[in-house]
């Protein structure tokens, strides 16, 4: 049985971890990137070129562990059907990318989300307006009330509004919990926080204000890295509770969620964390813990990365006979 | 002999740092978080439900570590005379929290500190103003003259004054050193710096001036988390010398401090440090170094947080019959 | 054989480093700071007292390792000159601290760097407008147009601007990725990845836009510590291969460069690295790392700093007997 995961992401993390374990381990992707992996940090014992190459992974016995890159490259209907043994639920991919249904499971989970606007006329304080199908964070805008919104939108009618999203804008500082739900030990555990660092959005609050004026800037929110953060210990509980709302209204919903995933939300100045997305896999904000975070230092007496803890738990199904249980 | 502290602030940190020296611990705190000590991080042996619970820590022989939270759920005046052995000098608790008698303290120990204007009228610089009673950072704006300050401050007359709080503003990056003075050793450590994570100031930065202005955000305060820093090397000497000042004050008014404390300030354009706050306690911003600081890990070679730090103190003093000369 | 280096910048890392390689350790600097590097962080086994000692660290059989503060003390022509064996290239300084030099070097290697433009009249976007001799970041300014250059530069006509850079304005978030190019073995390695903590420019962006434009703020980079980063997975390869480059090109132009350097740049929102300056020695950004990063956890099993690298690379070159190849 090997481990492996598309080479991208979280993947030196995922590779790394599964090596502490004991596995052998396998990525596949760009011929460029190869060298990442192999010779600046060697953390595969093979390198497969190709995009899937399903054929030589279900040979070799490999455990796919999914990243948001290789979902995004793959696109959900192969991923759906493809027939390498798969860590995680599946049925949850439907779910995290249907803005519709991602929002029913958050509020199914008691979670504070942001309130969406059907009707641009109804908007009654700023908010946050991003076009469907816009990728990696472009082409939003804020407004402060309808008037602001139909200026700034550039649409003329109400037929054009579904490629449209309204969203109330929350003012709170972006903070990303990231969580571990065993389903083997039915534990979830709080792997560590992080914030992101994003292009040009963390650069504009190094220019004044009067040059911003001068330069009129349009901002974009193209994840660049990662920060490591930890939370205020009183807020703890909320971003755990938060967590394990999320897993019991899977199970409901869409027959579980287990192993990795990440709440993506602000903090307002009233303490509450109001939730916009769920990642339902393992984030890139995660990456800074390769020997650990303050949060699993608490808890394990040596360094745990989530990569790490992904194929602890796979060698704990291996041992107790539960494979069927955590891959679909 | 066990280490004791209340279920918040910096809780985890202290209890995983008593356990690692070998100490059995005890928290006590609310119903909702036990959880957290107990289930999600495995730090306590014992959880008490309850705001304080004098007889059932006298009874475990139990020498309790004050936090931030705690100080501020019982008061003064209860930590004062509460019974159970007290880590630190108690004496320090009235100096800490009376903003004139804070700042003869910091004076006496030559630091930096930003004017203080008793007169509106006398306002010939930028200043931030505070009202007295203000909550977790609330209620504060900039003025840049006197008819500024008078436009803004809502009050009308100088007979108001006595809640507001006029101090010059300090352009410059917020820095908090965490240091530890070892009674038993007479020895200062440099243990970590943190910056804070707040909201909603730390948001406000990724809104463009031109829709910041149509918004009209007013700033909060509230700390949300915490992320790491290292300074300057050339600065350390200025940050060290900072601290060791504190303490030398500390001897001549109030007897002495000792174990955690941090200077809360920033470092302007020049690379002065100004000092606003001093907290005479650990504080949270110790919380990303569960598993040692670049600073502890110079000096140990082996984990070092400041909640262990403290541990082996008391261990030490436990070792060398000297328990009287740090309990208060 | 010992390793000593300049009291300052990040002579804590490298001595630590040396220490746990198992080298005897000599600092040199001011006295102010021998504390900090015998008491506080016990790191070094003599302090030496002096700008440059050369003959004392001639008798004890050291190997300098050369700092920003080192060089920036001493000034190029005397650490040229030096008879003391140094580790690194002598060759890069004369390339690294000459602005045309250093370009041609960047251009060589194929990296994206900004405009530069020789006549302001031909200035056509934003560009931020540096005056030679600025130190520590002092003295810059963003104009948007020719007309904005002239208003703001504060000089009349063009013979003035031998003074003064003009370099196109690029939007994008600062990172700076360290590197290891390890001649013994021909290998590159990225050791880390951080973003500098700059006063007052770090601070500004807490200010709300109306309450900056009423402080009319100008802006500075003195920098004040650094903050550790992981940069998304899918741009590494695009920073290792910009540190292949550099080094490729440095044996054609200067008989190579080896042993930590940094490129330092920002990340656009297009996911371009476009850089401006490179540190052909080691910076302080690597200071966050002590304990080893992200990136050195992958690599290694053990805690490595860019510090540590330094002096594994010094034993390496000690048992192959190939010192000269390495010291200059």
């Amino acid at each position: 049985m090997r481990i492996g995961t598309y080479a991208s992401h979280s993947a030196l993390q995922i590779l790394k971890g599964a090596k502490d374990e004991g596995f052998k381990t396998v990525a596949f992707g760009r011929e460029r990137v190869k060298p990442l992996y192999t010779k600046y940090f060697p953390v595969v014992d093979e390198f497969l070129v190709g995009e899937y190459p399903e054929r030589e992974l279900l040979e070799r016995g490999v455990i796919v562990i999914p990243t948001g890159s290789f979902v995004a490259h793959l696109g959900i209907e192969r991923v759906e059907s493809m027939k390498v043994p798969y860590y995680g639920n599946k049925a949850v991919l439907r779910w995290e990318s249907d803005r519709s249904l991602e929002r029913k499971w958050l509020q199914k989970a008691n979670l504070k989300v942001p309130r969406v606007y059907e009707d641009p006329d109804d908007i009654d304080k700023p908010v946050i307006v991003k076009f469907h199908g816009a990728k990696g964070g472009k082409g939003y805008f804020l407004a402060k009330d309808s008037r602001d919104f139909w200026r700034k939108a550039g649409i003329n009618s109400k037929e054009d509004l579904k490629d449209v999203q309204i969203q109330e804008y929350i003012l709170g500082v972006p903070v990303y919990p990231h969580y571990f739900y065993s389903k083997l030990n039915g534990e979830l555990e709080l792997m560590s926080v992080d914030r992101r660092y994003e292009s040009n959005v963390d650069a504009i609050g190094r220019i004044p204000a009067k040059e911003q004026l001068e330069l009129s800037l349009s901002t974009n929110y193209t994840v660049i890295g990662n920060i490591p953060l930890v939370l205020r210990e009183s807020l703890l509980m909320d971003v755990i509770e938060a967590g394990e709302q999320i897993v019991k209204a899977a199970e409901g919903l869409m027959g579980g969620i287990w192993g990795p995933f990440c709440l993506e939300g602000v903090f307002t100045e009233e303490l509450e964390f109001v939730v916009f997305e769920i990642s339902a896999r393992i984030v890139a904000g995660t990456n800074p813990f390769v020997n650990g975070s303050p949060y699993t230092w608490l808890r394990y007496d040596f360094p745990m990365s989530t990569g790490r803890r992904i194929a602890r738990e796979i060698k704990q199904a291996i041992e107790e006979d539960r494979l069927d249980d955590i891959l679909t």
